[in-house]
């Protein structure tokens, strides 16, 4: 047994087959990669890495399955899923994402091919447990898959709590302790027990207020796009593929940045902090539905065009257009006088956030500053967007729900 | 000056009237008050006094007149305020306000005669204050009265965050020190900040999830039925009257009703937690308008019909019926492209948290634990109560939102 | 089973036998009693009550017994006096003890009286659990008394903790999860494990800058002195006896001294925070050993004779000399290369401290603020000081090692 | 003006100079340099930064600054110093500084050269200051120079707060809020003011505990000895010189280390947590005085005897000696009495720190794991240590005072 002591959760006991997991190489890995990838940019104490959350979720696992009476292989099974939850991301977790996900195929989810070769097989092989199911688990299949990877599971809970301890925001901070308590199964559902409708509210409210003060942060997404857009010149110039690029951490990629001629320039925005601003910062209803849906292809058309119209260089125009907004925690199910119920359907909170959700989507058009102006006018003629609401020379930080501290264009 | 140390702020430099202030009776009499009430029944750590909530409102207070450039007499009169703003209230805080209220016609906010005479305006002459216009700011008057009393004022953003810390309850963090950041005046309106939308939606959320958790918590709401009961007869039966009774702190009316003998049962149930239970708990689609709107006179009445017809004693009878929700939050103003917005226009949440309110409001009758079903059964027949919904013994906890734990009926 | 909400350890988990204690009024009762007595008149956050204490302390003995792999009848034993180990506090905790102990010949942990009738020997018996075994622990002895009271108790490491909580304080704040994992049994003694000099050395130094930071600072000694002399007058002259008195809790004496003609000023001053001020502050090199050996009846004629000197009524002189220090945690036990070894032993801290202790001792001269100078010279006389270190008004705050935002003399 | 969250202090305010000096490329820079190198080996959430360090130190120089009313361009230099005062530290902070210190002949605190020149020096002739008497306050030359690097230095109280936040070690939590309030200058010196011979006790306290448990803990100085002789291998091996990898942030010698085909062993090593273990761990007492005073060559050499007579590698044996210890802490000044004191005379707690500082000292001889044996009585033989208490193999865990959890040897 080894005792490991965390910012968050203080002593971390691991054990078993997640204690030998602990010394293999992918799992190591993880302490090179920040949890928030570009989000320490805006709150420069969110260095805290995949390895730290790993560790956390494990933690947590262990909690459940003990409320839930779980032991023996089944036990393991999780307590070694949740300790990998997280070895197929590559640097800068999520950030990086959509790229690599276009090119090889695979979320940071989907483990299969890292968990059954190497050391990783090895240990799970020693101690009796099947790789693929393993993998399973992370993927959120399966009865105990939703402990791992489902709408309560045990990762959103570390990481809303590590996420504020770390950033400083509040709003994270739910109360996981009485959330564990409070799992049960139910027909086979992993659900919160009678009396938890508002223990459920809190996890959604937490997300909810996290996700534009910190995930979705305008600077936070501004840097994000121009590491992709970096990384994407990786591939595109170099003979690093995207396979390669997966399995960096984050000092692989600095660097790589860094000694690539054709990335140079963005590299050395990201090391400084002298990053774009925002030409366009658009509500969802003054954007067409067809460029809503633009897939990467249509993007960089539209850069290409945007561009050319504003006469300026094509690197230095940069299109973000956010997913439509979800809210997969409106099944989260609950308790309700003795039956299952979706929270979607028993509390108004779940409505009204997402309506928020949609009022604080935003697509951005991104350049440097001093073409901010140029790029705003030609984005909003080639996108077709509504002019009075999109320009940020026109609405300022009207619609930003952020510390304008932090925004400063 | 004088610097203290405070475990929610930690440390609060006291100066000026406010020093002053301080060491008279008026406000050294609330560190014997608890803030919470009858609260820490059901969280145990909740012991905290209005003396120190007092003092971290005053702090705040001095922040946000930095903030907002207010200097001079004006500041002396708010920070004054600040300090003072709770000496009206009687033993148990808000608990025995309403049966004050109905006897002297004052709430606790209602401080006149409280800061005109005495220690405290002596010192607010001294200092060439005016105590009625230190009373005007306790009541919400005026520009400056929002700050101490209003929906943006340093008071809530005190409670939350100081309640929160002693019960252990998360839900109340907020962020503070940004929300005091971003106050400003604009036409004489105190209002958040350009890009504070979410930051005015997490103090609204903050009361929202503490309310059922905390501050309505089921037995808090039977302790404090039955303290307010016992005080009644305590007014009733001896020559105590309510002016004597507001001027008692925590210790005084324990003492009082441990002494009384018509008051002695209730005093010892409170002293050993030997509570009444919820005979009824009832959703307010459940309850004839008529009855909610009862007024005290038939709120005795139907305690009386419902132990008649039980046949018990009327003092194990307890109707409870909390006035219709309201939430004042709804009007905090931000400031949304430049002009002044209320959030209840501009989130979508406040609707929403305005219809959890009503689903969790609930009509209580509580009666020892033996008796429960039998006064369940009559106090449905009296108050015409749809009987599905309202009886304990059939919907158990179900539609509580609460610790489980803590509510063991 | 039953859960609580704790500020310090969140969730607590109440089972067995403690599940059963808890709901007596002994137990109950400690909800009335301030774990820190008048050091709320300090640091006025710390309201928080032997109750929560008790329950943290029981929370700590049932991870102490995990770890210790005992169960069965013997943890129950524990776990019972880790919940019962105060309950033969009088209000106001340990003020008062010194004149309780002189009438009654107990000290707050000796509560064979109190555990053995009433409804905590009914629960007790039970569950088959001898009353006088449980009182046992408590005193400490035996195996198992140490971990209730002794050198490594969970007493020391759940009030360290929460005293610091509570006053904000930081010093307390130790690794108590970290200690609680290391204990372990060698030869019936409970030591901790290799590797844990520091963490010992830890547990010591946090009490060596509580102490007089917080526990004997010197306006909570004078405040305490106060009150102790308010009680024993009001044992001298009301029928209250010492008996009574030890089973009170604060709201009554609070309440009792209120209403007791000979105790009023005394209780106003509390009340009012307007305390007696220091006339003399001595260092131990300072005193006449004899002075510092005097019992309670010699105290009470320096007193009369320093009183005469000054020509002031004897109400207006207290003196209050504290016992010479000791320092129990020297003895705490360590494994140091495979022995046992006292830390006193192995730390030159332990020695350092001893001195620190010595050089923060003071004998106290106390009196309201406007008798100062002639009490303190008639003092100095009469107790045979060395004038020049013991007068206040030569050496000023000098030596003393508190906030002097607090001292105010 | 500029407010930035950090997970410390909350919201810093940064404006003036440092406002302007935020965004220059060597405070930018900051952001990729660990604050306390491989200690994150150990400690897993201890991943936070020199740049968000930084901004604490300026936050806790302007209250200071605050404080003592020091304004105008003298305070500007401070704030100025106390951004900048890390901008020399290399890769990994201060793990490589004996290596860099010996081929550049500066310690990070050195700054001269890069603060003249560039976008700082720039930025400070902007606002007329001068590079050189910011240098010089970086030194600690000067009145003011103590604020930033002296006993009393805010560097000292961002660090242990910052570190004992991010470890999860609780030991660093001193009161820095205190220790601020109460700094005066008292005939050209910095002192703390009457009444903190404690709170001056505390701040040494707190680094006595921190130092062995994580500055010093048995894991990070072996993970720190291998990062310090790989990055030896790449000066010697490649065309990288001292200035070059004194310029490197984390990611550039990670990287780099990684690229090397004679540093990529140690650099596997370290990236899988693959450490040498010790092979000799004596205390101060068992080593010749001779072999503590060995300058580098004279380590090489002894390391290379070592290997030939336990017939392995060179690579594979790292000796490790530490300078002997020193407390600069006991020059802190105090106010006793009117009187400045040296903190070392007037409190008996810095001599016994000072002895356990040297209890604590070790030598320590490193090797791979299946060598440990024949290294460590080479070693012996080789350095002429008393065998009895040098050999790990024979004395275990037990002088240890760090958390065994993680010394897994």
């Amino acid at each position: 047994m080894k005792v490991i002591k965390d910012s968050v959760h203080d002593h971390l006991q691991v054990e078993g087959v997640a204690r030998d997991l602990l010394d293999t190489p992918p799992v190591q890995r993880l302490r090179g990669i920040r949890q928030l990838g570009t989000v320490s940019l805006v709150y420069p104490s969110a260095n805290h890495t995949r390895f730290e959350h790993s560790l956390g979720v494990y933690h947590l696992a262990c909690k459940a399955l003990e409320q839930l009476n779980v032991e023996g292989a089944q036990a393991e099974r999780v307590r070694a899923a949740a300790l990998l939850h997280d070895v197929g991301h590559g640097p800068f977790s999520h950030n990086l994402e959509p790229l690599t996900h276009r090119r090889t195929g695979r979320y940071h989810d989907d483990v299969d091919h890292l968990i059954a070769d190497g050391a990783v097989g090895d240990v799970l092989r020693d101690h009796d447990l099947e790789p693929e199911r393993i993998a399973g688990l992370i993927a959120g299949e399966g009865r105990f898959g939703q402990l791992v990877s489902g709408e309560l599971d045990v990762d959103r809970m570390d990481y809303l709590v590590r996420d504020a301890h770390h950033t400083g925001v509040p709003y994270g901070t739910i109360d996981h302790e009485r959330l564990v308590r409070e799992l049960t199964f139910v027909d086979g559902e992993l659900v919160l027990d009678e009396g938890n409708v508002q223990a459920a509210e809190s996890l959604l409210v937490a997300r909810a207020l996290m996700n534009p003060t910190v995930y979705s942060h305008s600077v936070a997404r501004i840097s994000k796009a121009m590491l992709r857009r970096a990384a994407e010149r990786l591939l595109e110039r170099t003979d690093t593929d995207a396979e390669t690029l997966q399995r960096m951490d984050d000092a692989d990629l600095i660097v790589a940045l860094r000694s690539c001629e054709d990335t140079q320039e963005f590299s050395r925005r990201l090391d400084e902090r002298d990053l774009f601003k925002r030409a366009v910062w658009a509500e969802i209803d003054d954007v067409p539905g067809g460029v809503i849906e633009s897939d990467h292809g249509a993007v960089r058309e539209f850069e290409r065009e945007i561009a050319e119209r504003a006469a300026v260089d094509q690197e230095c125009v940069i299109l973000d257009i956010p997913g439509r907004p979800s809210m997969t925690e409106s099944t989260t199910r609950v308790m309700v006088n003795g039956d299952i119920r979706q929270l979607g359907q028993q509390s108004p909170l779940v409505e009204a956030l997402r309506a928020a959700q949609y009022s604080q989507w935003r697509l951005g058009v991104y350049s440097p500053p001093e073409m901010r102006e140029r790029v705003g006018r030609a984005a909003v003629d080639v996108l077709g967007l509504d002019i009075e609401g999109a320009l940020v020379s026109e609405v300022r930080d009207g619609l930003d729900t952020t510390l304008d501290q932090f925004v400063d264009d």
